[in-house]
Parts: C-alpha cells; structure tokens; sequence
C-alpha cells in the first residue's frame, strides 16, 4: 500500500495557531470583501510603489517545542552568578505565588492599559496598592502607577522640577552618589532642552543656582545621607528637591517626605521582580499634593460608578495636557503595569513587618561581611551603611573581582582601585564567606553581634504600609484568592478580542511567554560582565538582525524600553548625527496631523520646534502643504516624523515623495513604527525612504501589554545614524543613552525573538496579510451600519479601520462613549475612541481572532447599530436605553428594573455569552474628570499648531 | 545603636503561607474553643496513650526559594535520553497552551471530584471530550472518564468481564504480546480472585476454557493483528473480548469496536501527558452499551438543570452497586481527571487531522528506520507494524543497548538477544540516524520513499471525532479562551475553602508544584536505566524515609497510584506475608462499620471475607463486639482494617486495644491513612499496633485533587511485611505489582517532597494541630445551630466534624443536598454529603484555611439555619425557598422572579462575595439517576453484614 501522506502539519504554529482564521475561514471572508484570494487582496491594498523586494526569508521555523528545546539550549550560556554589583539591582524573590498567578497567568498579562475602567478594576486595585506603598515609604503623598526606569525616573523628576519650581534657573544638580546610569540619563534628557547638569557633592550645592536637585540614598557608593539641609537651601531659593531611594531601605531610614522632599524617585525591581538583565521592573515617582498636576505617568485614582458605588480609574487625565504646552518635556504614555503589581503584591505578601523584617535581615549581613573585612585589615567605606559598601584594594582590583567569580560571585568595580559590594535578600552565609575568600580572608565569625550600621538620626519614625491591605492574612491561600478575584474582574486578551486600533492586540502564545520565568534569563544583572550573558548576546544579535531584515534598516538599539523611548531615542540619533555633522541648528520637525500623539512631545524632548502638516480629507498627508512647510523650513529642518500605514489606516501612496523632499530639504526621515503590523514582510520602512524607526516589540512581536506596560521600542536606523545611536549608559564614549540598562528590558527579548523563530519569514508575511484581511473583513461587514471613515485608492483598509459614529450623537444622543460601554455588556473591550479622529472607533483586530470571534464583535456592532436606529424612531428612550445605561452589572438585574427595555435585553445584547458571560464588577465610571484624551495619552496634534507658528 | 532585630521570619513558609489562620487569628479561634493554647488543646484531643514519643524533626526546613534551588540540583540528576523503549510510555509534545492554562493553573488542578455538579462544568465538559474521544477511536460506544493506568484498567478489564460473561469459565486468557507490567499486574489481580490467566498465543485460544480474553495491538513487540476471529470464538463461548489499543494507532488502524471487541482499554499518555517516569496519566476503557452498568469507575453523562438547560454530571453512579454486591472485584474510586483533561484537550487542540498527520508521521519515520535497518543487513520485526519493531542482534544486545545510550537513546532490550524500538512524535530525524549509527551503520536515505507498512485489511474505515468540539479553530486564541471559559465555570480551592470532610483539600503550593512541569521529572521513562532516574531516586528514598518516620513504619512502598489501590496493596502485602508463612487459609476481614467504604472492596478484591464489626452511639468501634467477632474468626482472622481518627472524626482512645485483640487473634493491622492530617506528628499508626497503612498523598501531603486525580497511596508497612511489597512489575521475582510503574505516579512526588521540606518536622506538627484547631473552630461556632454528632471524651472533635441536619427534614423539608446546594450560593463547595451517616455534613476545613474564611463558612451555615428556622415557623414558603430553588443562577435574576423573597436574598446569602460572586453556570441539576452514594462511591459498610455472615 502506498503511503498518502497528509500536509497537514500539525505543528505549524504560525497558520495553525498564531493566526487566528483557519484556511476555509479565510476562503469565506475573503468572499465578503470580495477578493478572489488573499494575494489579491493585498495586491489591492498595499501599493506595488512600497511592496518589499524579496521575500522574508528566515529560514524553517521551529514548532514549539523545538523553540523551547533551542530556548534552554540558548539559556544555558547565560550564567548566573550571584550579583554584589548593586547600582539598583539586587537579587530578589519572587514569592512563587506571584510569579504563578501573576506573571505566567495570561488574565494578568495580556490585559490592555485600564483605559476603560469598568473592565480594568482588578490591575486598577493592583496599582492602587502600588501607589499606596510608594507613597507610604516615600513619605509623600502623591505618587503614580509606575514608571520605566529609576534612570528616566530621574530624568523625568528633572523636567518636572523644572515645570513646577519657581527659580528660574537653568541648571539642575546632580548628586555625585547618584547611580552612574541615572547620571548619564538625565545628562541625555537635559541637553537638548538646555539644562545644564551640575555633578558635585550635596554639601556643595549652591541652592540659587539650581532650579532643582537630585539626591540619592542610599548612594551607589553606600552613603546613608540626611539631606533635610540641602533641601532647605533649595526651598529657600524657589528650587525643587528631588530624591532617589531604595524603597526597601525607606522601611528602616527616614523617608524623603521627612526631609522636605518634593519628589521622590526610585525602583521597585527588588520587590520581588528578577533583575532579568536590567528589566523590565516598575520605577516609581511620588511628589508633593501640589505638584501632582505637574506629574508625569498615570495616576489611578478612586472614583464612584453610576451607581454610587466604589470605582477605580485613572485619575488627573487632565493633568496630561502639560504635554499640550510649547515646552512639553515628557512623552511618557506607559508605565510597567505588570511588574507594579508584582512589586505591590510582594508588598502585600510581606508587609510591614516583613518587609521590615527582610531589610533588617540583608543591613545585619552587610554590617557582618564589613566586620569580617575591617577584621581583615580592609578599610571599608562608607562608616554607616544599609547594604552597600566599597573597599579599597588598591592594584589589585581586577585580582579580587576575578577572585570572585572563581567563588561565583560578581562584585563591583569603583574607579580604579576599589570594590563595590551590595548585599540582598538572596545573599545567603556562604555568599559573604565567599567575597571574605575572595578578599584572601576567611575567619569564622561565630560570636558576632549583630549591631546597627545606620546613622541614628536617620532611623525612620513613622509608620508605613498601615492600610489594611498590607495587613492581609499571608497565608498562600489567601494570597493566591485575592490575585484571582482581581484577574477576573477584568476583561483580558484570554476571554475576548481586544480590537484597539493601533495598539495590535495579537496572541500572546504560552511557548513564547514560557523562557520568561526561567532563572537564566530573569537572575542577571545587566552590568554583569558580558561573558556571562552570552545568551543574551547570541538572542540580542539575532533579534536585530532579523528585525534590520524586516525593517530595512543596517543597525538596531536595544535600549528603549517603550515606544514613545524609541521615538525620543530616534529623534537623538538623528540630532546627534546632525549635530557631528555640523548641523545641530537643524530644530524643525515636520509632524502631520495624523501622527501619533507621542510623536510632536518626543520632537519637543529633543528641543525641537513641532510644525503640522495638513492632512487630506483621506486622511493622507496633504503633500502641498508637506513640501511648502519642508521648502519654508529647509535651513532649519531637522527631521519629518510619519507613521506608517498611515493612523487612518490607510497606505498612502505618496509616502516615498514624503521622504525624497524630507531629505532634499536637508531633514531626516522618522517612520514611526506603531503600524508595523500591517508591513512585517510586505514593506519595508528604511526602503520607503526612512532614516529611522522604531519597533513596539509589544505591538507587532508579542510582548504582552501586561495591563500597561512592559513595553519595548528598539529603534532601527540607516547606516549613516549607527554610530550615533544611544551608548551604553556605563560607558564614557558615545551617543546618550536614554535607559538605566544598556538592552531596555531584555528579559522580554525572549517573547518577540520566539515570535521570529516560530513564525519563519513567511509566517511573519502571512500574519501581516491576515491582518489586513481581519480589518477588511470587519469594515466590510459592518460598512452599512457605521460609514468607514479612511480608505486607501482601492477601497481597502490596512491592519485597521475607523468607525465614524459621530452623526450618532445627533440622531440619537448617542456618543462613542455609551457604544464603547455598551460593547462591554457582549463582552468586549471597546475600540480605541476618538483617536485619530474625535468621536470615531478604530478597530484593529490582528492577525490572531477567528472569524468567529470577528463575527462575534460584527453582530454586537450591528445590534448596537439596531439599537440606535430604535432611539432614532423612537421605539427606545433617548436618555434611558441600554446604550446609556451601559455597562449593565448583577447590581442592576438584583436591584429593582425600572427600565423600559428588558433585563434580558439590556444583558444579553447580541455577541455575549450566556453561560459564560463577562459581569464588569461596576456600572458606568463617572467621568467627571474628562477622559477624553486617549492613546497613550497624547492630544491631538492641532494643540501644538499654536505653539510652533 | 544596638540591632533590634525582628523574629518575623518572612519566608517562614510553614508558618506564614502554608497553614491559614495567623498567630493573631489563632488566639481569637482559641478563646472561641475554649482551650487557654495550641498546647492544651492538642493535649484535651488527641488521647495521650496514643501521643508519639518524640517530635519529627527533619532539620531545618527550606524556603520557598531554596526549596526550588534544591529541586533543581535533584532535577539534574535525572538525565533525560530519547526513550525508544515503548511499552506504552512515549515521548509526546505537551501543548505550551495546554500545559500553561490546564496543568499549571490552580483553577484546574485544585479542583475536586465533580461530585457537585453545578459547579463543576467545566471539568465535566473536558471530561466529556475524553469519554467521545476515547469512544470514537475505539469504535465502542460507552467510555469512562479515565482509569488509573492501563495495566490496572487492564486488571479492571478482567474482572468486569468476568462480571458480565455468560461463560463460567475461571480462566482468563492474556495475549502474550501485551505489555509485560500488564500481564503482570492482571496476575496479581487474578490470583487472589480464584482466576487463572493463561498467556499465550492468541491464535491458538481454546475460546471454551475462559470467560474472557485480553489482546493487545499494536503489540509490546509491535505487531498489529487482527482479533476478530478470535473474538468471534468468544463470544461464541460465551466470553467477553477485552482489547488493548494505543488511541493514537487507532487514528490508522481498524478500530476494536470493528473487530467486534466488548471492552476496550488503553493509555492516552502519548495525547500530550509526559511520561513522566511512569505517570501520572488517564487510561481509558470503553465497552459496549449492554455492558455499562458492569464498568467501574466515573462516567460523565449529561443531564439538565431545574430550568430544563443542559447540564453535565456523573451519571449511572448506581452502577457503582456492584461493589456492593458479595464479590465486588473493583475498588475503583478515582480517576486521573486532569490528565484525561489534558489528553482530551490536545485531542481538541489538533483534531483528527492532526492526530491522524502525527500518527502517519511516526509511522512512517518507523518505516524509515526499519528500512535503513533492513538495508543494513538486520532482520527487522515484524514485517507489519505501527511504530515498533524489535531487531534481533543475538549476543550483541548489550552493545547495542550501550552504543545507543552514547548517542542519547534509550533501546529496550527484548529477550536476551533483541532490541526493541519504538518511535514517537518527538523522534526527529537525528534520533533514527542515532539508532542506525547505535547498529554500526548509517547511510543517508535521500531516496526514502514512504510507504505503509501497516496490514492492508488493518486500515481504519470508519470517522472519528466527528463531533464540533473536534473541529473548533485551532488558533491557540481560541484554545486560550475555551479552557478559560470552562475553568471560570467551576469552583475551586482558588476561589474557595472546600471543606470536604475526609479529603482534605488543603493548599497546594506554587512552589510544591513548579517542579512537577520541569523537563527533567517530566520526561523519564519509567522503564529506563536506573543510572538516568538517580534525581528520582533520591527523592523517592528521602521522601519515604520521611513517611516511615512519620507514621512509625519500616518500609514504603511508592507504587499504588491511589488510595484504594494503597489500601489493596496494602492487604495483598499481608495476604503475601500470611502465605509465605503458611498461613494462607486466612480470609477473614474484620471491618468496623465507620470504616472508609473502600475498605470492604479491597479485602474482597484479595480474596477475603468481610465481617462487619459494630460502632457504638459517638462512633468508636464497639470493642465487644469487636472481641467477640475477632475470637470467633481468631482460626481464619486475616485482618483489620480501622482507620484513625475515626471516619467519624475521634480520636478513639481504644485504638491499641483493637490492635492488640487482632494480633493475638493472629490477624494483621491495617490502619487506613485518609486521616492522617489528624496525626502527623502527634501520633503514628505504626506505633499504634499497625501493621500497615496507605497514605493519601493527595490529601495529606499536597499533591492537588486535579479536579477528580491523580492520587498517590504508597503504603508504609512493619519490618515483616517489608519483603512481600510489591515488586517491579517488570521484575522476575517478588510480590505481584498492583500498578503499570514501578513507582506509581512519580512525578507528582516532588509536590509531597517539597511540602516535607518546606514545612520540617515542626511545621508538620503545626500543620496537624492547626487543622484540628480550625475543626474545633466550626464545630464550636456552628454547635448552637447544628448539632455536632461526634466528639471525643474531652468533647473535641478531631480535625473535621459531622454537622447533624436530619431534623431539618421533618422540621422544614429541608434535605441536606438542599444545604449543600444552597452553600453553592454563598460561594462555597458543599462539605462531604450523608457519608459517614446518611443526611449529615461532614466538614474538614484543613490548616490551610484562614479565620475570615472558616468565618465566611460559619456566617453562611448559620444564615442557612435561620432560613430553616423561617421555613420552621411559616415566614418561608415550604416548597418555594431559597434552600429548594438553590443554586440561583444568573437566569433567575434575568428571567421573571416569581419567588416569595427577594433577589437579592436569592442569591447573595450570607458569606457570598458582592462584586467576586461566584455564579454557578446551571440551576440544580436533575438527580433522577439518584446520586445518593457519596464519597469515593463505595457504600456504607452495612450492604457487607448479609454476605458474610
């Protein structure tokens, strides 16, 4: 008998798992939007003028477990030693509960930004608890769900001190015991904005000089300092206090609020989140009542539904809008959601007393491993310490560092003849006994007493953590109950499709989430030396090259770690090149009004002048006014700024000329890479005529959103930008680097690099075009019921589409808001609203949604449609429908029904489950505040026409 | 400043995570008992006489974090080869998606028995797949929701034959090409039973002489033959055919239900389950429809709920009776739910198209490989096959067993002069190089054209998996959500305390459970050389050192892979010992009444005589009774089986008596383990006067319920039955084996491990005196409103207490199903129902269950009472009440309400969560299969008294 093999391959993991319709699924979609294949299909929408040459071609792609088998293989070469080094890294815990119910649960993981709160109150109540404890320790308080880093922390207090302080001058001072990483960050953030930053000793510090400080405690070098005078001195003249501190250090020593701070800075990492070779982990930033409006980040904050009852949302959106004004000095959109709450529940796990307790446990060992070195002979510095300090070794630095590794430990080198040593939580009897070894001195110190080390007038005095949700029961039990109460209070990529234009909301598949938690690629620390990251290395080479491949760009920069870091990041490379190349007066940006929102604030950070360009009313740079503007800006063009397909969704055919007058106007070219969805194997930026792009790693290569943040933006450039790109931030030579870690966030490399290597080239090309037949598809089916806003030539859309529902509002009052809401009730996340184009929905459905799950969203579009036109008759209410009374929770089916349409109806609406329908655990938020501004929270550009004419 | 440190101990894990109620709490609990401490409590409730002499004391226990370092240290021991060795355990590729959201989440693998069915949906439904899974592919109508192993199903096989056989014949006939641990294992079954097996060729069957036969195909040496004929010849005699069949050969191979075969059975290991090195994993039987009251073990049927919706549960649990019957031949109590879960969904997951593609894919890399071997010169057989074939190399078997363990490939040696080889999804094309290269010889085979070697006349006809839960996307999104969907429906110990009385639902671990998915407890063959298992042998031999400390035992055994199968091994232990010593003509069982039903059913499958034995009015065994019975039997007296504490939850002070009247009698102890959560530390079986006991592993020492399994009940035993144990089922000499592996289910042993070494000696203590304080704690608040039904002399209960609520039933109507149900309500799972004594509760709330949720039960029960009091007194409706229309369901709130109280009173009763409101998916579900017989499905002790006296 012959053998008739099938070609089936049931281990395809791009067609058969990644991609979300199935081959006769497609056969039937493509019938509704009338396409004869899926290569007409993209024949039709994407321009031959911007088609790729050749092929992705990278190789066989690996099925799952050959991805994890290389995986371990790869892991392997990074080795884990035990990391003294310090510098705001430390070996930390991560209670297995946490990393179980947390970090490897797709409920927390692959949720979206709680933007819409009613589906958000879980992660909400997590970064509360976050915002809690930072503002318990800090000792202010006010404090934000999270930043990206305790260097761009640093950076951002800065340009906030600015914004709020009342002296004038244009100098910022830099304590010298700052982390050498934080230094050279807000170095980078303060050139282009003309702050010059004073490096020098605290005791120094000329208060009238400085239009604010940043004081660090305890210090790279260990010193525990009382800055209470300094900040006086500051306050005195009209100048703004900023302090980095360790938070687990703030349970034993007097805060930064105790001082007269006015804002506090600093990382969470040692909260229970692996140091994962430099990220990513939460930063934190708490400041003063009266400065909160000034404040960067998100705010979550305590609000009321509409029925009166308690709701989380985040707060002072408002606030934001500083980044409207002529010196906007932040474009920060994200925080690290995900990792706050690991950092909030270590908290909660531990508590006061615990955390106390582990702080008092690492202080008791450092003052042990000093004693035995002073014991030694060793002059160890500084006198009082929490869980740092340095020894002078004189020539033999290298010789005891080597010394250590042999014992398997990594310590720091200071200078040139000294060792920094900083213990944690990890470090364990047999660790101090190895650096003694190491140091050429080991003596048994069995009648050691332990004794306290700190100053005694910066013991701390107040209580901390004093909420009853630090006080929690700490048995596993309880724990793991709250964590999945909170996880299922929301509505997260693992029930339903999560259609959010440009935000690219794909699978998030367990093989690529799964090297994640290994130890190889969390227990590193990132200035580890770099033979012990060969893994790193091997996967950071890779990555980028492929990633250069897709992109048409020669070299790559790990260092972003957001989107909004990468632009910024692009921005520098090109002013960098400009300036080595004479021409640092180039100060214009071209940005058309259809960019992303982040684009104009990153523009400004590199001390820009934002001028827009007109779009046509397709949506599609107005290509009159883009040369006019180019041609009247050429002596002072810096660079345009363009996104790709266009944020309209469309793309635009123009887009090489776009570049050819860019650059014939003496201006470089950025594409922003926020669409990359809709071009992976199909086009190319750096082809198209871009000098620089960067990549949301968490967008089109399957990092989780993770609730709102991690993130990664790597940022791809021509071969003329390579040498400008940003330096390690520990090096002396080089371009400014814009994150404490040399790689971002590099313990997600591993999601975006599986992603490659189980897709294969053709497998990346095939997602991008299923992506644009997903979009096509639902705008083709829902076309009669909410016009399709932006089309390309052929009537196609991209990888997304715009719903325009604002003739609704007059027709039937109703607003895009009561349809978001009321898609919640068939148990979706609604759509990006009102972003590009007030008062719209974008809807991006990915690659990765069924045609079931595409039809399920159709039929609740289209009910919400019949609805509507019901209030238009007049069969339904205008003010009291279950479009206005949306979401409906169990509050309103146990409480009385006093509603002209059913409980059923109000419910059930097409496209919910019944058996296994999602209750938002609130009604309506109230929306006082004004929320209007969505997308990662930058306006539209028409705010900044102003500003630059 | 002198160091005041804290003595918090934050990774305390015994005292901090594990055990639920703080110091704090525990105080509170102590003054509500009545007890001035811990300490006196214990001392007023566990009886001294029974007291151990000394603390365990295990050395220091671990953190969760050195726990983890530790495991991987062990893990590393193991050295995972290519196992080719076959014998129905086979390399397989576990899902990420599968293994990630089934297997690593607690909402799966803390689930219990879908005793309740409303609120066990979910597990239902995956169950349900398994049983059409295993019914398609074995062309057999009826099938079962997983046996233990296949060499048990097997055993299971043979006496359900003999159940339902026209034939009187004793003999059994078993295919000498079954797995040998399955011939072996149906010995041992057969022996003490009265049944011959007669092993031999099945074409030479003389279908007169047995009432039953065993095949098997493919064969252990991999021939795949046709059975018909020979089951044409049974059941001309009147015999019943029993088939063993790999599912995965069945996607190509004519089916048994084709062949005409009544019973079919088989492993579903290779559907995605790691080996494992021996299990867990589901087997699977399946029977022809006339047959189905025979079949032991759990059987999802559906049903409908009170609203005439859909619903699932256990149906035909009458069946079960037949273990009343005089000569009950199964034990059967337990399943391996979540791995027939995991099975079912990789069936889901590829579909028959994809499980036929890896069936031809193995297949044909068999044909590869044994053509490269023919072409060599080797005589491969036999000439048909699936994927196995054995090589004969005459004097060469060591060298090539050897060769090939140098290229990382483990070959069975067959005989003493052939190598068997069988291949599996996860053989690649490097691993058949491997095996040619292990033989000396590789050549290259671009030429190889695939072709069947499979019988012509064997090819499969008929469709499988025909049913839409099969062909559902195959897009891991859509997997994703599915297996969310079906978690969310059901209610466990994640969300809940499940206060089962005797099964101890206590908290399973994140860190006890980690190790279990690592690669190298995963991906052991059982049968591999013992070189390769050394990690496992360290933790088998530290953790049975630790049981026999803890239960005062000299030898264990790790091979049952349940409780019963503990129990039944535990009795052939002493059947063994009493025969060595010519003793063997004891047959007589004596068994107090308050025993675990399973009990009675294990003393019968060896061959013994069940003679009940009186409890008196608080539930101890009415020693008179028991004297008298003992003397009477005293010449034929093989055993006693007690369990303690009491099933009725005493500590019963006559213990060593009842011990010392059985040995002087001549008879052996055996003291059931189910609760020792009440004794470990305080008191040891072994010390008592047993002779041996079983230990439910997961009960007792952490290993999750799974939702319905897996289970370990390795027996512990005294110095003289220490050489009658079970032997390796796959060794020529010793005790007959009772399960497939040596070892049991050995890769969820380093949850047991781990929880001895996180907790220590001491905190085993705390764990067992915690439990009782917690038991003490509910049967105190709930005294006033529900009778407690028995206390020991001082008026403790034990670590779990019976609730009496038959006088509801007169007072109000009210049954106890109907508390239970209403218990669903308040977010709870019911405590155990009517077991020990019909119309009662039964409540163990375990150490691991905090004050606010003992409180949260206790606030429920007690709101349950006044409901009752209000139906007592007229204020409710008799018929129309909340305790009757329990569970309320989201469709009541959304249908008309028709009900004499509120809404609101319906469904948030006391103890309910307001915005966390578990909403179970269907209304009570109908019972009119009766459902009555409760708690591992044996009956009550009373259906024994007529059979044997």
């Amino acid at each position: 008998m012959t053998f008739e093999p099938t070609d089936y391959l049931p281990y395809d993991f791009a067609n058969r798992r990644h991609i979300g319709p199935s081959p006769e699924e497609m056969a039937e979609m493509l019938k509704v939007v009338g396409a004869d294949s899926l290569d007409a299909l993209i024949e039709d929408t994407v321009p031959k003028a911007i088609r790729a040459e050749t092929a992705l071609d990278f190789g066989k792609p690996m099925s799952e477990r050959e991805l994890l088998h290389h995986m371990r293989e790869v892991a392997k070469k990074n080795k884990v030693l035990r990391s003294l080094i310090g510098m705001g890294y430390h070996g930390t815990v991560t209670p297995p509960a946490i990393q179980r119910n947390i970090l490897e649960n797709p409920a927390w993981y692959t949720a979206y930004t709680p933007y819409q709160p009613e589906i958000s109150q879980g992660r909400l109540e997590g970064l509360l608890n976050f915002q809690t404890m930072v503002s318990d320790l800090t000792g202010l308080p006010v404090a934000n769900a999270s930043l990206l880093d305790e260097a761009t922390a640093c950076a951002e207090a800065m340009t906030m001190a600015q914004r709020v302080a009342k002296s004038k001058a244009r100098a910022f001072f830099v304590d010298r015991d700052c982390h050498p990483q934080n230094i050279a960050v807000v170095k980078t953030r303060a050139a282009p904005l003309g702050i010059e930053v004073i490096v020098g000793n605290p005791a120094k510090l000329e208060a009238d000089q400085v239009f604010g400080a940043l004081f660090q405690y305890p210090g790279t070098y260990g010193h525990v300092t009382d800055f209470t005078d300094a900040i006086s001195a500051l306050h005195a003249a009209g100048a703004v206090a900023v302090v980095s501190a360790d938070p687990l250090a703030l349970t034993l020593l007097k805060e930064p609020g105790a001082m007269g701070a006015d804002i506090a800075v600093g990382s969470t990492q040692r909260f229970g989140v692996p140091m994962g070779y430099g990220g990513p982990h939460a930063a934190y930033m708490a400041c003063k009542d009266e400065m909160k409006r000034g404040m960067p980040g998100r705010l979550v904050g305590v609000s009321v539904d509409a029925r009166g009852n308690r709701a989380y949302r985040l707060a002072l959106q408002t606030r934001e809008q500083h980044i409207r004004r002529e010196k906007a000095t932040s474009n920060v959109c994200t925080a690290q959601a995900l990792l706050a709450v690991m950092a909030s529940m270590y908290a909660v796990f531990h508590g006061p007393k615990g955390l106390k307790a582990i702080a008092q446990r690492i202080h008791r060992k450092t003052v042990r491993l000093a004693e035995g070195l002073e014991a030694a002979g060793f002059k160890v510095d500084p006198k009082h310490f929490f869980d740092t300090v340095t020894v002078d070794v004189g020539p033999l630095q290298a010789a005891v560092l080597k010394s250590a590794r042999d014992e398997g430990i990594n310590l720091r080198p200071v200078g040139e003849s000294r060792v920094g040593i900083t213990l944690d939580e990890t470090t364990r009897p047999a660790t101090i006994e190895g650096v003694w070894r190491a140091f050429g001195h080991f003596k048994p110190d069995d009648d050691f007493t332990p004794r306290y080390r700190l100053p005694d007038d910066m013991i701390r005095q107040t209580d901390y953590l004093t909420h009853p949700i630090f006080h929690m029961n700490r048995a596993e039990t309880e724990m793991m109950r709250y964590m999945r109460r909170l996880a299922d209070r929301d509505l997260a990529l693992d029930r339903a499709m999560i259609p959010l234009g440009s935000c690219t909301m794909k699978l998030n598949s367990a093989a690529e989430m799964m090297p994640v938690t290994w130890p190889e690629f969390g227990d590193l620390h990132p200035y580890c030396p770099a033979d012990q990251a060969q893994g790193y290395a091997e996967l950071i080479e890779d990555l980028s090259a492929k990633l250069c491949t897709i992109t048409g760009y020669d070299a790559l920069s790990m260092q972003p770690n957001s989107g909004a870091q990468g632009e910024y990041a692009g921005l520098l490379t090109i002013a960098e090149y400009q300036r080595a190349n004479g021409e640092g007066h180039r100060d214009v940006c071209l940005i058309p009004v259809n960019a992303h929102g982040t684009n104009p604030a990153s523009a400004q950070m590199v001390g820009w002048k934002v001028v827009p360009v007109k779009c046509d009313e397709k949506g599609s740079i107005d290509l009159a006014d883009f040369e006019a503007k180019a041609t009247q800006h050429a002596a002072n063009l810096a660079a345009v700024m363009i996104t790709y397909p266009s944020t309209h969704g469309v793309f635009e055919e123009t887009v090489r000329d776009v570049c050819r007058i860019a650059h014939e106007n003496g201006g470089q070219v950025y594409i922003d890479g926020a669409n990359m969805n809709a071009m992976v194997g199909l086009s190319r930026p750096g082809d198209l005529g871009g000098d620089v792009s960067h990549l949301n790693l968490h967008k089109t290569f399957c990092i989780p959103h993770g609730g709102g943040g991690p993130g990664m933006g790597p940022i791809g450039v021509k071969a003329h930008l390579a040498p400008h790109l940003p330096r390690n931030p520990i090096a002396a030579e080089g371009a400014g680097p814009v994150s404490a870690a040399p790689f971002g966030s590099p313990s997600i490399l591993p999601i975006s690099w599986a992603y490659t290597l189980m897709m294969g080239g053709e497998g990346l090309t095939q997602a991008t075009r299923v992506a644009i037949l997903n979009a096509n598809y639902i705008a083709d089916r829902l076309k009669d019921a909410f016009p399709v806003l932006y089309r390309g030539r052929t009537g196609r859309v991209a990888h997304e589409c715009i719903l325009d529902v604002r003739p609704f509002e007059k027709s039937a009052g109703v607003t895009v808001e009561d349809i978001a809401k009321r898609l919640i009730d068939a148990g979706f996340h609604a759509p990006t609203m009102s972003w590009p184009v007030a008062g719209t929905l974008m809807v991006e459905p990915t690659e990765s949604e069924t045609k079931a799950e595409l039809d399920r969203f159709c039929d609740a579009m289209l009910a919400i449609r019949e609805e509507i036109r019901a209030i238009e008759d007049g069969t339904l209410d205008a003010a009291n429908n279950p479009l206005k009374n949306a979401p409906h929770t169990v509050e309103d089916l146990v409480g009385e029904w006093d509603r002209p349409y059913s409980r059923e109806a109000g419910c059930f609406p097409p496209g919910a489950f019944r058996v296994d329908k999602y209750w938002p655990p609130v009604n309506r938020v109230d929306n006082a505040y004004g929320d209007r501004h969505f997308i990662c929270t930058c306006p539209p550009m028409e705010e900044y026409a102003e500003a630059a004419e």
